[in-house]
């Protein structure tokens, strides 16, 4: 039996490289397609078992991914390949994402962002520079109250653990409604409007797909509590845009927390916003950079290749995508 | 004998009228200052077994302080006391502050302030409004590194439990040396420059002494690393004010987040710094609002009262000031 050759598409850096290799050992011989000359890239596209990648279509391209004869799995980096044009994937070849690649720092950042809207730190910060000094404007507690996790998968249920850690009750919301994490409310999607009722914090965590798209719009942020915290790490549509905009306008008290944008430079090209969410007092903002802190590049990369070789190994892949994983 | 009668100085709210008559139960005759008469008043000061108050300097006066013959105990409700002119209190009658009055929601903003510098949320919030979407710039990992406390009573023990709940190492330093907590290390204020050195972020809830008046001067500053995060919670004075505004316009990469000021409002009648700190893209600010959130005074009160309960029983009552709390 000849060993699987895994064919990582891009230009990794030396540690990335390292840990990646140590990750299969004897299990694969493990190409990187930037160092192959013109034939040994033809022979390792057409022998590959499984590709390693960010993106198989800009590294690789339609007519060499029509020629992955032997790939049996694409496992893509990234946590979510909403942005890769999925429905052109060789209907053959099972697409894996990396759910959870980058729990923990993403955990970090909603903790950062949800802390920050609740003891109104840039309100503060703005209002001391204009000569005022509120001691005595009081700030939202955290312990005691409710965060709702609307995706309860690993980056969820590591939101979660932080959040109860710094005393929050915990609603979650997953595919089976069932988990065995420490809750205090578990359920589907169709517990929605449940989560967003009780929730003084709210983080989404869901993948985007047909069902999740547009999921809270206007009506739906109409139930949450006027001071309410609203975290996105995971996609700008699964928030509806215009929705979002005029609920702020009309709830000075409530804070937006916005990780992920609906128009941003790894899938549009650009980053852009409809209406000038970044001058609201009630909005904080960061450039959809969770999940990265120092190392987590490389813990991301090897839980990747970790899956590939759970593949290699002849079980079953985790998070392949299915057909209602949005489809471009 | 006769119930003894504890003083309020203040024109409470009734919630909190309700809480520290229900505190004392039988135990006490709670009197409300400004509900007295003239000859209530001189009675009531006369014979007092026991003051609680914000500031018996301007509720009071020193005339009226004088006449306190029975008081055996001054409990003051603010966490700190250092802007009372303590050498003017009576001499025979002990002034105990309210010390971890706050604690829980201290350690909250703490957290906060922590997290939204060391995700560069206002860095990048910024940046994005002028057009830089940075998502692959690194931020500060929390989980693994190494939280150092100066101070470590009620408030600091708090901020210890939080932090470690997010995965950091706790070094802490107080008087004995030694705590109960959970703790990497603890030591006492001869372990300062350790404590420095170590640490990713830095906490102050130090009361301020004599001792501990501008400790963190612009030379213990250079021991820390270049990235980490300070926090003062605790008094301004702790931390050296040219030599800490030199350090930020020295180390971009390091973050000031300041909750405790030079000259502030309630101690001075007055906001002002002496450099431009508010500015400053590596400074969060925050107005001394962090012991504010729903419900935290009327905990804070309930400490206080807890505390005189405690003297009226025969026990030795907490946090009365000794000769090395500054004096002004």
């Amino acid at each position: 039996m000849t060993t699987p050759i895994v064919l990582v598409t891009h230009a990794a850096p030396d540690d990335i490289r390292i840990a990646i290799v140590k990750t299969f050992g004897l299990e694969a011989d493990v190409r990187f397609l930037p160092d192959l000359s013109v034939s040994e890239r033809a022979f390792s596209i057409r022998n590959a078992t499984a590709v390693l990648t960010y993106d198989p279509f800009s590294d690789l391209g339609r007519e060499e991914m029509a020629r992955l004869e032997c790939c049996g799995l694409i496992q893509c980096l990234t946590a979510g390949i909403d942005y890769l044009p999925l429905s052109q994937i060789p209907p053959n070849i099972p697409i894996a994402y990396n759910a959870g690649g980058f729990a923990e720092p993403m955990a970090e950042h909603v903790v950062a962002m949800t802390m920050a809207g609740s003891k109104r730190l840039a309100v503060e910060h703005r209002l001391m520079q204009q000569g005022e000094f509120n001691q005595f404007v009081p700030t939202k507690r955290i312990a005691g109250g409710t965060c709702g996790i609307l995706g309860f998968g690993a980056t969820g249920r590591e939101v979660g653990r932080l959040m109860r850690g710094l005393g929050m009750r915990i609603e979650a919301i997953n595919r089976s409604g069932r988990t065995e994490e420490a809750v205090d409310f578990i359920g589907t999607l169709e517990d929605t409007d449940r989560i967003l009722t009780n929730a003084d914090v709210l983080v989404i965590t869901l993948a985007l797909t047909k069902i999740t798209e547009g999921l809270i719009d206007e009506d739906r942020l109409s139930l949450m509590k006027p001071d309410a915290v609203l975290v996105n790490v995971a996609r700008g549509e699964i928030v509806d845009e215009d929705g979002l905009y005029n609920h702020l306008l009309a709830h000075p008290g409530f804070t937006a927390c916005l990780e992920a944008w609906w128009i941003e430079p790894v899938r549009h090209g650009r980053f852009e916003t409809k209406y000038p969410f970044l001058d609201l007092p009630n909005v904080i903002a960061s450039p959809h950079n969770s999940g990265m802190t120092e190392g987590t590049v490389l813990i991301g990369v090897c839980r990747g290749a970790e899956n590939v070789l759970r593949f290699i190994r002849g079980d079953e892949p985790r998070f392949v995508a299915t057909e209602d994983i949005k489809m471009r």
